[in-house]
């Protein structure tokens, strides 16, 4: 009966698409009347494909590349009897990049056709815009959580002694997720950057001014990061913590555990995004929560049921709950963190008065003290989690690790769509600046923005929480992969290789991180060269000439080629890096450089990502009139501070999570190469 | 035979001693007959002993309390029998703190009589200028060594059973430090800020303009922060090693060969700083690091003869060579990193044509990328070391590490004076310039303070090579504390204390980091209050009449008190972390802990160093006319990149070093403790 729970997933991952489409023509059937705010929304819609065509035509070659190295290493053909199991892998890999692939593009197309709605339902008023925003985010929520479990629980039940295959599907799931993250990162500061550079800086025009080339790309920018790029993220740690808890689970039988919790977990974000709302005169944030309150409770009480009924260990229940508590409080705190409510921010803020250094010296500052409660977080959960399954039995304590991350990832399918609800609504905002849509619809869409706001702020510290549980469980995954291959597998810190490769993966993170960074630097010049290039070769263009219009998408071809030429050798360096040491070091060194990757990584993300949104809020609780409001010596600085916080936070802190798990994939899938040949192991 | 090279060490340290003072009166005797200078030497004189007085007041309660804890609990009073261990272990404690502040006043002595002979000695060349400055500095060197090591020997030889009498005369030294370092690093840029806020920004007048009444403040910080600072950094890290490999290498029989090597490292030491001098018309650059290398030198040959004669392993003499050689290659990589020879200078300074925000990522980017060379450098040579030790038989291995890490200190004393060097032409070059001592003196001191710039690029990078390699053998000295009291010991990164632990552990350098650089903002507030009282309350002070001076004195005072009551919680929540981790998860988690500790530290002490030497030579490297020169929007970019980097090189950065020293020793020190009591554990 190993088969009933994942046919569950399977049914309840159909169940979800069936709620996806229902979300896509509802929104798809509102009415957009307005000619004005249909050519923009068309223009951003048509930037965003072009950057994911680019974006995808680089991806197949390199997961074609990869898929072969697959097919040809693990094991090795040449030594392994069994050319279908390296076939299957293969397979298993596309498969994995290719649906995580789908999700985005389905996620992308309803928030390009969103965004417009929202801005047009507006004008009705803000219940019918909070829905056009929230079930064109849900639509993405629902895509990507349901292909990912029935893509698991289909190849697990076509292998289901030998969980790899799912992590070969989960390595899929993250090369794209490195692509659409860290790729999409440096597109979308590139371009907003650029914009910046050239048009307020050099001409004095308005942010949103059409006459700038960049304009259209920089629109674009926010779907492709926030929509596409956290949308790959969370589909790759959901399936990452399905696989590590897989491989932990087949061994002591356990594995309908897992499947039981991922199908109620996305059972419980169905009902929660299917009954969100907001009344006119209402609060969308408090809308946003409710839905994540609800499906937390419901899967609280399913999975509580469940465990009775099934006969399924109340201590691994707990250790999901647990899991899933952690998620919910990091979320918080890293909002509270980085909220204009918060100390922090109203200091820097403050600090500001005396000139930008202060500010960065400052949100630097807070943004390395908030990584303290979160990393408590995480910690925490891993070792109440850890002791509350290890009674069971050997092995049991690991596991509980890896449920924690599940029950953690549990209600994906509702946070992700309150995320992608921010980047719709907040191009709806811009659109109907654009449309030129009047003071009462634009104080509606900053209502939703708002919202949208707070409501990132939330996912994003989930995402490193959840990110740092998976990656906890892979490194536990990692070690049974051993442990089943009969090699030593406790990695003492003072043994020396452990020690070495944990030193040597502290820095991977950082240089990863560097790497995206100053790609974003040379990128932005590119694309800065090409704007003074049409302004000089496009008569009337600057003057802003009736009938003349730059040409947006060359902008967008060379942000979007540009971006994922600088992400290419950041990519490839870690994947270098982590065989490097596996091949010189072997299996305890490897061991240790995963640990010194989760270190680093969780560090180096929670500081980047917190002082960045700090900035952020900082610049705007300036611009709401504190210490001389817009335009004061104190806002300058804010500026320099957010333009500082906008790749910290965009690019390279929330890139880190995904950076994390390809090298924990990489390194499980090669643990037995590494095994047998390695220099010193 | 025990006590043969105990003794040496103490005779080639009294050898030391006499240097010291030979040198002592050598600069001493030097003529100063302009009596303008005079005057200014007098009041940086006058205002670093006010700042000594104050920190040595607020020490001695912290070290009595400490003392006293000490004696009643290590182990405890009331189940051990012997009162007298614990009195010894207090007195070891109190005099480990006594004699690296008596070195430390020693230094700062003659550090502020030696700036003043400089310059009085420019206006007849080069060569003396350079003796005064480099015989000034090596006073500290030969004083910091000598009276560390002959500290050690006597406690060692009183007990040469339990070299926990070194441990804890090492953590008196570590309490200094902690004072000295992250004290003195915090008034140095609180005097730094608060002069440039009030002088160059509000009043416009120039650095050293006398009406300031944070001018001397300012110039007494770089002796504060360089001379005292960095001396009980090197002090401690010495001394910390030398404990290390002593808990290492007592039940191995290989106290001798620890004796051996520092005492023959502090004999090439003297060596190489006596016969250190520059010919009229030289480079000092260039006799600086001929000093190194000789020194460098001397101790392969002298160690390597010694080996040969004495018997000793011919793999621990070359685990000794591969900690020096990682420490040279540590120190001149860094050097490059961050001098405005190199690209990544070049490339900030280029980046700040766009404005400060891209200043600021640049230099964050490449500061990131700094770590990984650096890393490398300590992860291998700890590899190397452990890998040729470890053929001699059990705990050879992390001996070998032990005495890497003594091998690299070995030549601290020529490391120190050149280090010390640094800010006495550096203060000698202002005390001209305020003395109004001509070109032709500027020239040549400028000649002498470039060399210090770079030869104290080349400590800072030594310094935390140096460290990182300590703070391993400590975490291997504290498992080795566990062995023989038959406590588990073996740290299993997937063991959940272990792990928890760790990731707390990486909180910590993070958490410490930012209290100071926070305390430099509150403090340097306090110092601009007491600035704007003195221009509004004493009469002609603004306008600079003649007779009318600044209340300097209590400027002074205000930034050291300040400073001391900002460390004063980070240092204390420090401690009391490491505490709370031990009596919670016991002694697995501290082991994890300290693992944390090191991997978080070293990654942000790289940074943070890197960074802000770069944004420092960035400024520099514009201001000789790269991309318009001094006032372009470049350079004022370039400005805020360096007052950041400010809090970043000069007190954050280099005072993490002290930090996990501090918590590797207590809880080495506290290791029985834990084992008997822990919640978890």
């Amino acid at each position: 009966m190993y088969w009933v729970w994942p046919v569950v997933s399977i049914i309840v991952s159909l169940l979800s698409f069936v709620v996806a489409w229902r979300f896509y023509r509802y929104v798809n059937d509102m009415v957009t009347a307005d000619e004005s705010i249909q050519k923009w929304g068309k223009l951003i819609r048509e930037g965003a494909f072009s950057f994911l065509r680019t974006e995808y035509r680089i991806l197949a070659h390199f997961v074609a590349v990869a898929a072969l190295l697959i097919f040809l290493f693990f094991p090795p053909i040449w030594i392994s009897a069994s050319v279908m199991t390296n076939i299957s892998m293969a397979i298993s890999y596309v498969a994995g990049a290719v649906l995580s692939g789908l999700a985005g593009i389905l996620g992308m197309s309803i928030a390009t056709i969103a965004n417009v709605k929202a801005a047009a339902a507006a004008k009705e008023g803000l219940a019918k815009s909070y829905m056009a925003g929230f079930r064109g985010g849900a639509v993405m929520g629902m895509a990507i959580v349901g292909s990912g479990l029935i893509g698991a629980s289909i190849i697990y039940l076509l292998y289901p002694d030998d969980p790899r295959f799912v992590l070969a599907f989960s390595f899929g799931a993250s090369s794209l997720a490195l692509f659409a993250k860290a790729g999409g990162g440096i597109f979308t500061k590139t371009a907003d950057i650029a914009a910046d550079l050239t048009g307020k800086v050099e001409l004095g025009i308005p942010e949103d001014d059409p006459r700038n080339p960049a304009v259209i790309a920089d629109n674009v920018g926010d779907n492709v990061g926030d929509v596409a790029g956290m949308g790959a993220d969370l589909f790759d740690s959901n399936i990452a913590s399905l696989a590590a808890a897989l491989i932990l689970g087949v061994s002591l039988n356990q594995v309908p555990l897992v499947f039981c919790l991922s199908a109620l977990g996305l059972l419980s974000s169905i009902i929660g995004v299917s009954t969100s709302g907001v009344k006119e005169g209402g609060h969308p944030g408090h809308a946003l929560n409710r839905g994540t309150y609800l499906t937390t409770g419901l899967f609280f009480v399913l999975t509580l049921i469940a465990t009775l009924i099934f006969d399924f260990e109340p201590r691994l229940w707990f250790a999901a709950v647990i899991g899933l508590a952690a998620g919910v409080i990091i979320g918080v705190t890293s909002e509270r963190f980085t909220s204009d409510e918060g100390q922090p921010v109203r200091r820097v803020a403050k600090a500001s008065r005396n000139g930008p250094a202060f500010t960065i010296i400052s949100g630097f500052s807070y943004g390395l003290l908030s990584t303290f409660p979160a990393l408590l977080g995480i910690g925490g959960a891993a070792l109440i989690a850890y002791l509350v399954a290890a009674p069971l039995g050997p092995g049991y304590a690991l596991f509980g690790i890896a449920i924690s991350a599940v029950g953690m990832l549990s209600v994906v399918g509702m946070i992700t769509s309150n995320d992608a609800y921010g980047p719709i609504v907040d191009n709806a905002r811009g659109i109907a600046e654009m449309g030129g849509l009047g003071e009462e619809v634009l104080e509606i869409t900053d209502q939703l923005d708002s919202a949208g706001n707070t409501a990132k702020a939330i996912t994003k510290g989930f995402s490193i929480g959840a990110a740092g549980l998976t990656v906890i469980a892979l490194l536990a995954a990692y070690q049974e992969i051993l442990i089943q291959a009969g090699k030593p597998s406790e990695f003492a810190i003072l043994s020396p290789l452990v020690f070495f490769g944990m030193i040597v993966g502290v820095a991977v993170p950082a240089v990863f991180s560097a790497m995206l960074m100053l790609g974003v630097d040379k990128n932005a010049s590119r694309m800065v060269r090409e704007i003074h290039r049409q302004f000089d070769e496009i008569p009337g263009l600057k003057e802003g000439k009736e009938g003349v219009s730059p040409d947006y998408d060359r902008c967008i071809e060379i942000a979007a080629v540009g971006a994922l030429k600088e992400l290419l050798p950041a990519g490839i360096i870690v994947i270098v890096v982590t065989l490097a040491v596996g091949f010189i070091g072997g299996v305890q060194a490897i061991g240790g450089f995963l640990a010194g990757n989760i270190m680093s990584g969780l560090l180096l993300a929670l500081l980047m990502s917190n002082a960045g949104g700090m900035w952020d809020n900082a610049k705007k609780y300036i611009e709401t009139g504190k210490y001389g409001g817009k335009g004061s010596a104190a806002h300058k600085a804010g500026v320099i501070g957010d333009t500082v916080g906008d790749p910290f936070k965009d690019t390279a802190g929330p890139s880190i999570n995904t950076q994390i798990t390809v090298v924990s994939l990489v390194a499980s899938l090669c643990a037995t190469l590494f095994a047998a040949f390695s220099l010193l192991g």
